[in-house]
């Protein structure tokens, strides 16, 4: 939800105080949920929230951000837009920062329906994609909201398009980059991070570097940790040099599937079972900030 | 919503029978509803659902698909996407093909969850993003539903990225072209055109006959035309060589706000002036399609 701060300087806020840059990815899969939710309701909309509140709720005090996948919601229909908005009005109340994940990219004047349609739903950011260009960012920004646009995406066949080689030597995920920074440029906080980060994946580190030369002051949006095979060592290269706090350091590193659907121990229940793994890679991704030096 | 036929071939039956290959557009703005209706109520799903029914029920039997907007529904929350549902449904009802105009883009996993959500909403095709790469375009077509894949698309700002130059002397447009023309080479249905089209815009006419010759058995989808400033005209270099029926010539051209919200002439009702403008651009369509032979 739009606020008279920064989105850039109130992420970079939450990460200090949780001293970890955890984001958690609540992606519910219909086949994928709890024992004991499934047991209690044969309801889709119900069991779905049932089980987005419980990982709100686990994660809460945890990690500073959860990210929502519009997909599984739309999955329903309306009714799951309806889950949504419910989970990100909890989300909110339990003062997590709610980047939704929508990856939505059209032209100026959609954009603006876009961009008035998550804040309607109560999201502090979005997820674009940035092939139409410009005007397909830009209204989100002017909105007050944060986003993120894709530059280089974790799935193994997106280098088909994103590391295909310009005439001057840039793939077109740097390319698309450098559009990013300098749209962004008119968007930057007073912590020195734009409200306008990018999504580069863990499991394409090794443009991390050259990405980040291209991109210093962008809010890096991490997917790929954990199912996807990223690991927490591969976010090092990704790291924004020269940061004094873990928030400056700026990177928001999700994990979806491997917290949320993290397998019970012995006397656990399926929530704390979400807590534990939480904990875990968020303290994973504390002493790997704190090996950097912030 | 996905049947037993290849949806290419359903949507080339179904413009070889009204004769013409126009697409409506159903983007509800609150800011343009028609005054007739703003003065019955001022609730905004009510007043969104009555104008979209009003749309459908306009172009029914004059034009062969409607193209509902996601984010003017979107725009409502869960409400809204209520409305999208009963709007489609009706749409459904009156014979036409309803290509749901929602840009979704995301790696495999997720991308099921769309295509699920497509079918849940009862949607015949959807438009994509194809950035991320084939497995976000992948399992629309497993699920049944025809797709278009953003190649070209029609705003001014779009040339930044779309028209950047490779190595190869192709743009990265062209570069995404050819990754739709081989994907939707395994979905060519009984009429010789792929499940999978393009969405190829009006206004970039110029890189038109490049683009049909990168994709021979595409369906292009058509934005542009009307009040982002594309002609009938710029159609022609679009039309696919060689066809011996509307249908078979290959393209799907939308116009969206020029025709749902028409002004009144003296007399008429604005759903009497939205069939009318429907109609004048349906009959402007069928000439040029015969001037092509077909």
């Amino acid at each position: 939800m739009p606020q008279d701060q920064h989105f850039a300087d109130r992420l970079a806020g939450a990460i200090d105080d949780a001293g970890t840059p955890l984001c958690v990815g609540i992606d519910p899969t219909p086949e994928r949920l709890p024992a004991a939710l499934t047991a209690l309701t044969t309801d889709p909309a119900e069991l779905m929230a049932a089980f987005c509140i419980g990982v709100v709720d686990s994660v809460a005090g945890i990690a500073p951000a959860v990210k929502p996948q519009s997909a599984c919601f739309e999955r329903l229909g309306s009714m799951g837009v309806g889950v949504l908005e419910h989970t990100i009005a909890r989300a909110r109340q339990r003062g997590l920062i709610v980047v939704l994940d929508a990856k939505r990219g059209d032209i100026g004047s959609t954009a603006r329906h876009y961009a008035a349609g998550a804040c309607v739903i109560g999201a502090d950011a979005v997820t674009l994609n940035p092939y139409m260009g410009r005007s397909a960012i830009e209204p989100f920004l002017e909105a007050g909201l944060g986003a993120f646009a894709l530059a280089r995406t974790s799935n193994p066949d997106s280098d088909e398009i994103q590391s295909a080689r310009l005439a001057n030597g840039a793939s077109v995920g740097e390319h698309v980059a450098s559009v990013i920074a300098d749209l962004g440029a008119g968007h930057i906080g007073a912590r020195g991070l734009s409200d306008l980060g990018a999504v580069v994946g863990a499991t394409k580190s090794s443009d991390g570097a050259r990405l980040r030369a291209i991109m210093p002051d962008q809010f890096f949006l991490v997917p790929g940790v954990g199912a996807q095979g990223g690991t927490v060592d591969d976010v090092r290269a990704l790291l924004r040099p020269g940061a004094s706090t873990p928030g400056e350091l700026g990177v928001l590193v999700n994990a979806s599937r491997s917290v949320i659907y993290a397998p019970t121990e012995q006397g656990e229940t399926w929530t704390d079972a979400i807590s534990r793994a939480a904990r875990s890679l968020g303290d994973e991704l504390r002493s790997l900030l704190q090996s950097a030096g912030a």
